[in-house]
C-alpha cells in the first residue's frame, strides 16, 4: 500500500469484482488510513488446484491494498462433508491447504505479513460460538435458512440438515473472525444478503461483502470434478500443465464464456500487475511477427475477436505464465520435507480395488511424477463454499 | 426397591405408561440387579404447575423401583424459546424448577438419593457435544428432522430453524446424560423413534423409551395456558386449590376424557400407593353414607358411570388429597428464604401497562397470597417438550 491513497486502495480491492455490498464499511476504514479486515473461507475437502488462483489473486490484491486477510480453513465442514474420512485425514488436508495458500500468495509477490490462516475447529466448538448458533437458529426461520443456502446447498428434501445449519455458521464466522468484510463468489450472494440481516438479529454489526464473478473453466463451462484432466494441480510440472492447457477447448473469435480469456483476465493480468511485470505477452516468432504485450483485457478481447489472437497463440503464453506462477510453489514444496510428508498423509494413494483396475489405468493419464493431483480421492464438490470452488475451476481442462 | 424382585420393579416402572420401546434394555439391567438410568427433560420456560404432578408421580415410581433418575432442566431451550428474557431470568427459573422438582418428589415419600438434576447448559455447549450436533446434522435429513419433531414442533415454513435442531439435541442428551432410557409423553413418540435410529448413526447405542399417555386436563380437554384459573400452581393455598377444582368441568357419568378421573388415576392413586396409604377416599357424611375407599381406577370408573360417584362428591376429595400433596412443598417453600428469593427473581411481577390496567384487574382473580402463580408471564407452550407440558395440564381448571 506504499504510496497508495484511500481511493487507489479501494479501486484495487474492488478490481474485477462482480459486486460489493456495503462498500461504505470498507471505505470508512480506508479513509481513516486503517486496514480493512477481510475473510475468505474454504472447506478443506478435496485438494486445491489451479482454480484457486482466481480467489487467490483477488486475495493477493487485498493484501497489496493493505488489508488484513483471514483465510478460514473450514475443517469441521470438511470433516462433516465426508464423515467416512478419519478426522486425521481432514487435519492433514487443512495443513496442506495452509502450505499451499501461504506459498501461493507469496508467489505473486505480496507480503503475507497481514495474512492469518485460521482453522474453523479453533473456535467453532467454543461455548460462545455454539450459544450463538443456537440463538441464531431460534431467530432464523427454516425458510430463510433454506433461501440463504439456495445456490450453494443442495435443495432436496433428503438433503442433510447440516445444509440449513451451515449458513448460520458461515454468517457467525464474520463475527468470530472479527472482520469487516467477507469475500466469496457471487453464488454466495443470497447467503451474504442473509448475513447482513441475521447478524444484527443476534446483536452483531453487519459486514461488507465482496463478490467475485463466476469465472468459466478453461474448457468454457462446468466440468466434471472427477476427470483428473480437467484440473491442473498446483504441483503439476510444466509439461503436465502444457498438456492440460493444450486440451482446453476454446472456439476462435468467441470471447463469451471463454475459459482461456477468463484466466488471462482474472489470473494472469492481475498477477503481472502485482509483480510489476509488463503484462501478458504473446510471442509470435514462428509467424515472424513481433510479440504482443497486453495490459488490459479489453485489448485481448478485441484481438481475439478479430482472430489476431488465436487459441493456438495464447495457449503457449498461458502455459508459460502459469508455469512461472507455479514454479515458486513447486520449489517450496520440493524444499519442504514437512510439506511433502503432509501431502502423503493428506492424499494417500487410493486402496487398490481389483474390480476397477482396468479403468484406473486410463483415468490418471496426466498424473506425472510431480503430479499426485486428483489421486486418492476425487475432489468433492464443496457443499457450502461452492462460490470459492467454482472459480477454482477456471484453470481446468479439457 | 426393598424386597422387590426384577419383575415387580419392571411392573412399577411400566405402571400407567402408554407404551415402552425396547423394554429389553431396562429388563436386562433389572435382571442383573442394577439401577436403570432414566431421564426426563423439561424446558425451563413458564412455571411448573400442578400438571407436573403427572410426570412427577411417574418419576417417583421410577425412583421407588430403584432407578437412577436424571431430570434435565433444559435451560438453553428455555432461553432460546424466549430470547427476549434475560439469561439471568432463565437461570433463576431453572433454580426454581430444581427446588420444585426435588421437593415434589420428596413429597410423595420416595428417596431422592438417586435423583440427579442436570442443567442443559452444563454440557450442551461443550466441544464434544457440539461436534456431535454438527455430525448428526450431517447424517440426518431435513425431512427426518422435521418428521421427528412433527408433533412437538410447529410445522410452518416460518417456524424457526431451531425446531429442526432441537430433536437432534434431545436425542444426543440420551448419550450425554448417560442413561438407559428416556421418559416423556406419548406425543414424543416420533422423536423417540428417531432417537433409536439416529444415535447408532453417530456411533452410540440406542436407548429404551418410556411414554406416558396424554392425560386430559381437569376441564376435560385442551385449555388456554393464558387463563390463570385453568392452572393450579404448586404453591397455591388450599382455598385457592378448592376454588379452582370447584370450577373444573366434569359431566356426571361420563368417564371418557374426564380430567377429574384422570387426575385420580395418574396422580392420586399412585401417590397413595407410594405413600403406603389406604387409597382414594370419598367421604359421603353429608348424605349419611359410609366413606368409599378406592385402590384401583376401574372401580372409580364403574361407580362414576353409575352415578354413585358424582363430580360434587369427588371434587372435595381431590381438593383434600391434592392440598395434602402440596402441603410439604409449600412448607419447604415457606422455610426456604433462598427459594423465596429465587421465586421473586424468576417470576418478577409484570411491569404495569397503563393501557391494560382495566383488564389486568380481572385477569388474576384467583391469585391469592400464597399464589404467585401465572403472574408475571403466562406460561408459554413448551415448543419441544410438549409431551411433558401436556400432562402438566391435567390439574387445571375450569
Amino acid at each position: 500500500m506504499a504510496g497508495q491513497d484511500a481511493d487507489q486502495r479501494l479501486a484495487l480491492i474492488k478490481e474485477n469484482l462482480a459486486e460489493v455490498l456495503n462498500e461504505e464499511i470498507i471505505k470508512k476504514v480506508l479513509d481513516e488510513g486503517g486496514h480493512p479486515k477481510i475473510y475468505w473461507g474454504t472447506a478443506t475437502t478435496g485438494r486445491p488446484h489451479c482454480g484457486y488462483l482466481v480467489p487467490a489473486i483477488k486475495m493477493a490484491q487485498f493484501l497489496a491494498a493493505g488489508c488484513e486477510l483471514t483465510v478460514l480453513l473450514a475443517d469441521i465442514h470438511g470433516f462433516l462433508d465426508n464423515l467416512k474420512a478419519p478426522i486425521e485425514l481432514v487435519m492433514h488436508r487443512a495443513e496442506f491447504y495452509r502450505h499451499i495458500i501461504t506459498t501461493l500468495l507469496g508467489a505473486v509477490g505480496v507480503s503475507t505479513e497481514k495474512l492469518k490462516i485460521v482453522l474453523g475447529s479453533s473456535y467453532q466448538k467454543s461455548a460462545e460460538y455454539v450459544m450463538d448458533v443456537y440463538k441464531m437458529a431460534a431467530v432464523i426461520s427454516e425458510h430463510d435458512a433454506k433461501k440463504a443456502g439456495a445456490e450453494v446447498v443442495k435443495q432436496t428434501d433428503n438433503a442433510p440438515l447440516s445444509g440449513l445449519l451451515y449458513p448460520i455458521l458461515q454468517v457467525l464466522d464474520e463475527q468470530y473472525l472479527d472482520v469487516d468484510a467477507q469475500f466469496g463468489g457471487v453464488d454466495q450472494r443470497k447467503l451474504f444478503i442473509a448475513a447482513k440481516e441475521w447478524l444484527p438479529k443476534v446483536g452483531y454489526r453487519e459486514r461488507a461483502h465482496l463478490m467475485n464473478p463466476m469465472v468459466p473453466g478453461l474448457h468454457g463451462g462446468k466440468m466434471s470434478s472427477s476427470d483428473p484432466d480437467s484440473k491442473i494441480d498446483l504441483l503439476d510440472a510444466p509439461d503436465v500443465v502444457a498438456k492440460k492447457i493444450k486440451k482446453a477447448h476454446a472456439a476462435p473469435q468467441v470471447v463469451e464464456d471463454n475459459g482461456l480469456l477468463a484466466f488471462i483476465e482474472y489470473v494472469l493480468l492481475p498477477a503481472a500487475r502485482l509483480k510489476g511485470g509488463e503484462g501478458f505477452k504473446v510471442e509470435r516468432e514462428r509467424d515472424g511477427l513481433p510479440t504482443l504485450v497486453y495490459t488490459d483485457i479489453e485489448k485481448v478481447r478485441e484481438d481475439y475477436k478479430n482472430d489476431i489472437l488465436t487459441p493456438q497463440l495464447i495457449k503457449p503464453a498461458i502455459t508459460r505464465d502459469l508455469s512461472a506462477l507455479l514454479a515458486p510453489i513447486q520449489e517450496a514444496f520440493k524444499n519442504s520435507k514437512e510439506w511433502q510428508e503432509i501431502a502423503d498423509k493428506a492424499y494417500p494413494p487410493p486402496p487398490k480395488k481389483e474390480k476397477k483396475v482396468k479403468n484406473k489405468g486410463t483415468r490418471y493419464p496426466g498424473a506425472g511424477a510431480g503430479a499426485p493431483a486428483a489421486k486418492g480421492e476425487d475432489a468433492k464438490e464443496l457443499p457450502i463454499r461452492n462460490g470459492d470452488a467454482a472459480p477454482a475451476e477456471a484453470a481446468a481442462a479439457p
